[in-house]
């Protein structure tokens, strides 16, 4: 046979598509590499199999397929404390020399010493003047700056990595094996919205829209001849516990059919998600490695998980082992040496 | 030549490229055939052209192509009142024998008498009345279970049909191009969210989590084992004026860069929209057809517009003559004979 042009352009065209043929083979043979073989990934990959394949008792149209997730414990890691809390007692001693009232005052007074321990003593009170002082009377924009200019140099105090690599490879995986299968992937998480939505996008292919979380009340107006939406110190929702349900049903507007949380604080979500008719899953992320991450679920400021483990069996919620069922739990490896991984 | 069947099959490719081919054309030609040729027809292409040509100074990236729509006097009529005012009195009707007490108060009183006017004319107590009576105590799922079999029945008091039938054509066409071309459509309205959330994926293409809209606290319950979303007789958000930024930001995340509206309610949405930076369009819609719709810019009820349409010139605002601009109002054509038309 004689390799004419044309036939030569067949030939690569060939290769290409064996190629491409190939490299889909091994997409679908493994949506979840992160993942180990077991029960657990097994009864993921079943939910989307049942749940996309047209003319299977299970299917539910593309425009139904809503999964949300919790994002502190579930998406990225919330140890030593969360990230956002961080953030605040970060900004607490940048904003500290504009305030020499705070020396005299808690929490502030005891964050700028470096006492966090003790700041938090102060309970929720003390939190919300953490809030109010850090996350108020700025616009949204220059919170959402100065947001994106902590995250940048912000490094983890026991990673030394910035907060956005602190997030679970296994579950970066499983949103985009659930966004290949046309689920529309949500953010619901307690967190602040403005706070996640600096950073869901980049990190997690999560746009804005999808991002739903605690905020503030906010006014708009003019300033400088410009118009700006000013956070008031006003609390608008508490998206955590039954708050879940209600910014889900606020913001998207429809049921979930699959949502993924690792806390008491997502029991309700997790409830309202399965409680609907038809297919449904609930995934409770239980934080058991403490050699490659942190094993708790029963701490004093993070991650309380009693209730909605309890439950899990009951409701058919699927617990995902961390020491079991990954592979690996950051992008970049593991927080500590495996030893007997 | 001999039409060997492979030849054949060639020519029948060809012949299906070509019609491809024509019916793009025309479809490129023409995507918005209800508009008069003209002024305005051509700023809305030109906008679209411009920030979907990659490569151009004006383009935007799809995922920032956020497009907001007022519901009430520009998707859809507002006349004789809202059409959500006109389910209340329906409702209260409905509600009437198993409230006796209400033959003593009022608005419920003239209400039930036929007398809307009267009804009305209590102002904003009035209506909060109303709203609490027939929007609140019931969960989510009833509440639109209950707008959906009204809209299945009810009809237009001028016109004898569905509501869902008093859409303007050419904005239909207007929402399809947009989204052709990769915009997000949202409707970002006064109007109860829960309420549009009903139509608005069948009337308009727009999903529940594209709807932006005023809205009442609820709260997430056991009811008979199960659980549900109750809605509360207490304002969430107010998604009017000032109020539509605020919902823009809470639920979108992104600053729209079109933005349509019809009345002074809309005047912050649009404001907040085109004073971006890059191409932006701001229209607004001026009720202007007293022969083929309703002409109005100023009525006791609904659709003021002064302020809106004093800023326009100065804001560079794109203002929709439905007289001079639209071929067509309604899909299935126009409320009254279109003499001179």
């Amino acid at each position: 046979m004689i390799l004419t042009p044309r036939l030569l352009g067949l030939l690569k065209l060939g290769l290409l598509l064996s190629l491409l043929g190939a490299m889909t083979a091994v997409q679908a043979a493994d949506p979840l590499p992160s993942w180990n073989d077991g029960e657990t990934k097994q009864s993921i990959i079943s939910f989307v199999d049942k749940t996309t394949k047209e003319g299977s008792p299970g299917f539910v149209p593309p425009e139904q397929r809503v999964a949300t997730f919790d994002n502190d414990g579930t998406l990225w890691a919330e140890q030593p404390i969360y990230f956002q809390l961080l953030y605040a007692i970060d900004k607490v001693k940048e904003m500290a020399p504009q305030h020499p009232e705070w020396k005299q005052q808690e929490p502030f007074a005891s964050i700028i010493k470096g006492d966090t321990k003790k700041a938090l003593e102060g309970g929720k009170p003390a939190l919300m003047q953490l809030l109010a002082a850090t996350h108020t009377g700025m616009t949204g924009e220059e919170f959402q700056d100065s947001v994106k200019k902590w995250l940048a140099t912000a490094r983890h105090p026991e990673t030394n990595r910035p907060y956005t690599e602190m997030v679970y490879q296994p579950m970066l995986e499983l949103l985009k094996y659930l966004r290949a299968n046309d689920f529309q992937t949500y953010i619901v998480s307690g967190g602040g919205i403005d706070f996640m939505r600096t950073f869901a996008e980049g990190t997690y292919g999560i746009p804005p829209e999808q991002v739903v979380g605690s905020s503030l009340k906010a006014k708009y107006e003019m300033r400088d001849g410009k118009p700006v939406i000013v956070k008031l110190p006003e609390v608008n929702l508490i998206d955590d516990k039954a708050g879940k349900p209600v910014g889900i049903y606020q913001h998207i507007g429809r049921r979930p059919i699959f949502a993924a949380g690792n806390s008491d604080g997502d029991f309700e979500m997790l409830q309202w998600t399965t409680a609907g008719e038809g297919p449904r899953f609930g995934l409770l992320l239980h934080h058991t490695d403490g050699k490659r991450e942190w094993a708790y679920d029963h701490p004093s400021h993070v991650g309380q998980l009693d209730k909605a483990l309890a439950a899990a069996p009951k409701e058919g919620w699927t617990v995902v082992d961390m020491k079991d069922d990954w592979k690996v739990i950051f992008p970049w490896g593991n927080l500590k040496a495996a030893s007997g991984q």
